[in-house]
C-alpha cells in the first residue's frame, strides 16, 4: 500500500473549543476509498518528561493528583512545552521547578505521540546527566511530592499500578535496558 | 504530602463537547491552597494494544494514517474499547481485524494512563501468545499496511522516527527487556 493510498483529505473543519491548553476540533475526511467519515482531534502544544537518575542511580519522580483520573500518579517529571520554547531549555526548566534538580547535560532519548488517535500531543523524552539536588519552585497551582526510586522499587510501583503512566513506564524501560546492555 | 493535600475538589463542570468517540468538559477545582483553576478535561472509552510476537520473533505492526499528526505511523495494533466489552475479548478482535492474526493465550503485560495531564484515556497492553495468521478484516474506515518487524529493524525504526508512538515504544522496550533477562 502506498503513501497515496492512506491519506485522509480534509473536506471541512469544525472548530469546537479554544482553550487555555487544548483546542478541539471536528474534521470532516475523504477516506481512500472514497467514502467520508468524521475525525474528533485535539491539538496539544507538546511537552517534555526527563529522565534524571542520581549518583546513588535513583530515578526522580513526582507524585501528583491528575484532575482528569481523578488519582493520584507517579510520574517522571514533566511539563508543556510555551509557545515557541526549544524542548530543552523546557525539560531544564521543568526539572528545576517541580523537582529542584539542575543537570549538566542532556541528551535526547525518544519523542513520541502520546494518543495519535485522537490528539496531536508529541512528547520529548530527555535523560539529564550529572544531577544536583536544590530547591524546587514548583508553579503556584501544582502541588507535588518528590520521589527517588530505585531500579527495583520502579518496577514494584509498575506492578502494583502506582506508576501508570505511559511517558514513565516507557522511561523505567529504557532506564532498565540501558543497565542491561 | 498527604493525600488530602493534593486533591483537586470540582466546584463547577462545563460540558464542552460530546462526540463518537471523545467527550470534553472544563471543571473549576478548588486546589489545596484554596485558590481556583481551570482543568480542560477529555474523557476518551479506553483502548488495548498488543504486543504480537511471531514463531520467528517478529513483531506484527501495522502502517497506518494518523489524522490528528498528518501523518503515517508505524504501531503495535490498538483499537477502542466498546462500552462494557472486556479488554482480552476487545485485545483478540482488534488483533485479528487488523492483521489477521489469532492466539492461543494473552496475557497483560501494563495499562497505562496516555496523556494523564489533559485526558483519561488508559491503554491495557497484552501479549499474544501463540499467534498463528489469517486474513484481516479491517474497519471499513481503517486503511492498514502489516509489518513484521525484527528486534533490530524496531530499534531503528525508533531512531529514525518511523515509529514515534508512545505504546509501541514501550512494547519494543518490553519486547526487549524480555529478552535480555
Amino acid at each position: 500500500m502506498n503513501i497515496v493510498s492512506m491519506i485522509e483529505k480534509t473536506i471541512a473543519s469544525k472548530p469546537i473549543y479554544d482553550g487555555k491548553i487544548i483546542k478541539v476540533k471536528v474534521d470532516e475526511v475523504e477516506l481512500p476509498n472514497g467514502k467520508t467519515a468524521k475525525r474528533e482531534i485535539v491539538n496539544h502544544p507538546g511537552a517534555v518528561a526527563v529522565m534524571a537518575i542520581t549518583e546513588d542511580d535513583r530515578m526522580v519522580m513526582v507524585r501528583q493528583f491528575r484532575k482528569p483520573l481523578e488519582k493520584i500518579l507517579v510520574e517522571i517529571p514533566a511539563g508543556k512545552l510555551e509557545p515557541g520554547e526549544n524542548p530543552e531549555t523546557c525539560a531544564e526548566r521543568e526539572l528545576q521547578e517541580e523537582t529542584g534538580y539542575t543537570c549538566k547535560t542532556l541528551h535526547h532519548q525518544a519523542s513520541f505521540y502520546t494518543s495519535p488517535g485522537f490528539a496531536d500531543e508529541l512528547i520529548h523524552l530527555y535523560r539529564a546527566e550529572g544531577v544536583k539536588p536544590g530547591e524546587a519552585q514548583p508553579d503556584e497551582d501544582e502541588f507535588v511530592e518528590l520521589l527517588h526510586v530505585t531500579k527495583e522499587e520502579a518496577q514494584r510501583l509498575i506492578e502494583n499500578g502506582e506508576i501508570q503512566d505511559a511517558k514513565t513506564i516507557l522511561a523505567v524501560y529504557a532506564w532498565k535496558l540501558d543497565a542491561s546492555s
